[in-house]
């Protein structure tokens, strides 16, 4: 068994923003020489999401504006501690956390539309993802 | 380590549709012959899920009536490119994408009532799922 | 490859409670000697979650009120069995799972604040978290 861990380094221009990562965990994948096994990919932060999806401009201004609808501006508790960002939180939440993805014959094995994005809802910082790859 | 990669084929009927796919899955990890490991579920396809709940029917009724309040009908940008389905990924997005199972003496390590499904938004249409197992 | 599985066992006081189970899980970790792989930890019930987030009260607060908000009462068809829980199982749907994360160096390979909770959404009963740790 084999394992290979790298962290991406991130820092996005406005608040809010979905990046396409598909080719740096691709490259990872590579590097790790594993051929078999699985990936693991998933934000260091808990404002953030690794999710799959479209690579479509549209679908991701849709994900924005529903997002908006679910999480409604209001006096969230979270935010008496001082912070602003308990929508970031709950933004997160229905995107998922981390994705784990199949890995063969060294590849990320995707469906044709598959896309691996990093959403992140409290950016502007310098932010952390975690790529781990396990199997051999 | 072994790993072993099956993909199972599904056609629905419907548009929208759940299957029970517990079986299949348990079959893969049997042929797989890996006592102690991981099992990885997901569809290949954007606008489905691998999600684990209960096998009742009545539930399965709440989901549909429920996704269709958190996604309702609107002009979403998405669409503008031709596509009538932005619904279906929103919907996916709540349902979530894969499902990742222990395995434990050969066996889906599962409560009394887990119960693994594939719920498709956007059926009608061949669709793959990925189920790998790896462990040893 | 080692594996090593342990279950841990919860009651919950209130029907709906969040408990902060990070220790839990990396005393497991600890006792599977594994430094380098993955550990998935899951409910082994379907009105319960894993997921990861901040240990801040008021967030805390936030999630039931917000759950309580996109899981409105009304008269759900799987209650017609005579359960009175649907809301549990769609409220879990929302905080997902699973959570599925990386071990390196022997501990949990997160960023400064992220922490695993168990959130119960039908509580006052035993309940049974699966910790499934896979490396080497």
């Amino acid at each position: 068994m084999k394992s290979f861990t790298e962290y991406l380094k991130i820092k996005t221009k406005n608040r809010i923003e979905f990046i396409n990562i598909t080719e740096e965990v691709e490259r990872v994948i590579k590097k790790s020489k594993i051929k078999e096994g699985l990936v693991l990919v998933n934000p260091m932060h808990i404002t953030a999401s690794v999710y799959i999806n479209d690579a479509e401009s549209g679908l991701i201004e849709d994900y924005k504006e529903w997002l908006r609808k679910l999480v409604p501006d209001k006096d969230y508790k979270h935010n008496l501690t001082g912070e602003d960002n308990a929508f970031s939180h709950l933004m997160r939440t229905i995107m998922g956390r981390e994705s784990t993805i199949a890995v063969t014959n060294g590849k990320l094995d995707f469906g044709v539309w598959e896309q691996i994005y990093y959403a992140e809802f409290d950016g502007q910082r310098d932010k952390k993802i975690l790529v781990k790859v396990l199997g051999e």
